[in-house]
């Protein structure tokens, strides 16, 4: 019996704590440690297989516990590119540096989305893809990266790419 | 008997080419004849009445028909700054020149924030304000603008600013 009163007083401990506990263990996943104020130059950086990419999270869902919006900072030399490819989010790009050509095939209304059409992006420049309107970014300029911030919407991102598609 | 023939001619033609007038309104209004690729030195700037910042808005729900994220291009000259407020969405900062003070104070679990954090924000630093905590932005570098990419979710922002907080 005595046994069985000290299980009841350590239970009723852990649910007093509980709370308290949960509460810790969230403030740690969404921020994991890291400051509030990060400097750029020494964020990891990876390039998810593709040559001549450089991907920088600079605020996003995994790490820093984002739940609508996620900000990158992507090189790319010259050459390289995104695969074509869409996702079910909005999507903002602005040019920090360099150009290249956007190629932007609408298939909102379509099963198969219509030849892309081909704009020319620079320094300075900002423009949108609607929500999954399939498109590629290519560092069209031989001496030049190109340097975008990327901005997406419903992080993390889960990206379709097609290979087949009517592009060049 | 003529003439009602005519008319529902015409109301014939009219129903047919409604889904048209729909289609091609709706598509008007979400892009407003704006060019998909635009030079920011060419967007229009406000400073809705506070001295000395200069905002544009790269792309936005009024203008653009966004609807989960919106950017704007802010610069703060020398001693200007944001007013002390909050808003219920999630809002990330990169800054791309000059230096300046953070001030938060999380306000999530309180009815009034506590004593604001001070931090150092400088090029090529980036941070975000979690959900409703109070923040300020201030250019308190003497001899530069600050100048910041700011993203926000929900859009259009809702702004909840209060002078009686204490801060600064």
């Amino acid at each position: 019996m005595r046994m069985s009163g000290v299980l009841v007083l350590i239970f009723c401990i852990l649910s007093l704590l509980l709370p308290l506990l949960i509460t810790t263990a969230s403030s740690w996943c969404s921020i994991k440690g890291l400051p509030l104020v990060r400097n750029i130059s020494e964020l990891p950086q990876d390039n998810y297989g593709r040559g001549g990419l450089s991907h920088i999270t600079l605020a996003g869902s995994a790490m820093h516990g984002l739940k609508e919006v996620e900000v990158w900072l992507q090189t790319f030399s010259p050459g390289s590119r995104t695969p074509i490819h869409r996702h079910s989010c909005e999507e903002i790009f602005v040019v920090l540096k360099g150009s290249g050509t956007l190629y932007l095939a609408s298939s909102s209304h379509e099963k198969y989305p219509g030849k892309p059409q081909e704009y020319f992006v620079f320094a300075n420049s900002t423009f949108h893809i609607p929500v999954n309107d399939v498109h590629q970014v290519w560092n069209t300029n031989e001496h030049e990266d190109l340097q975008m911030l990327v901005v997406i919407s419903r992080p993390p991102v889960k990206v379709y790419a097609n290979a087949f598609l009517p592009f060049p």
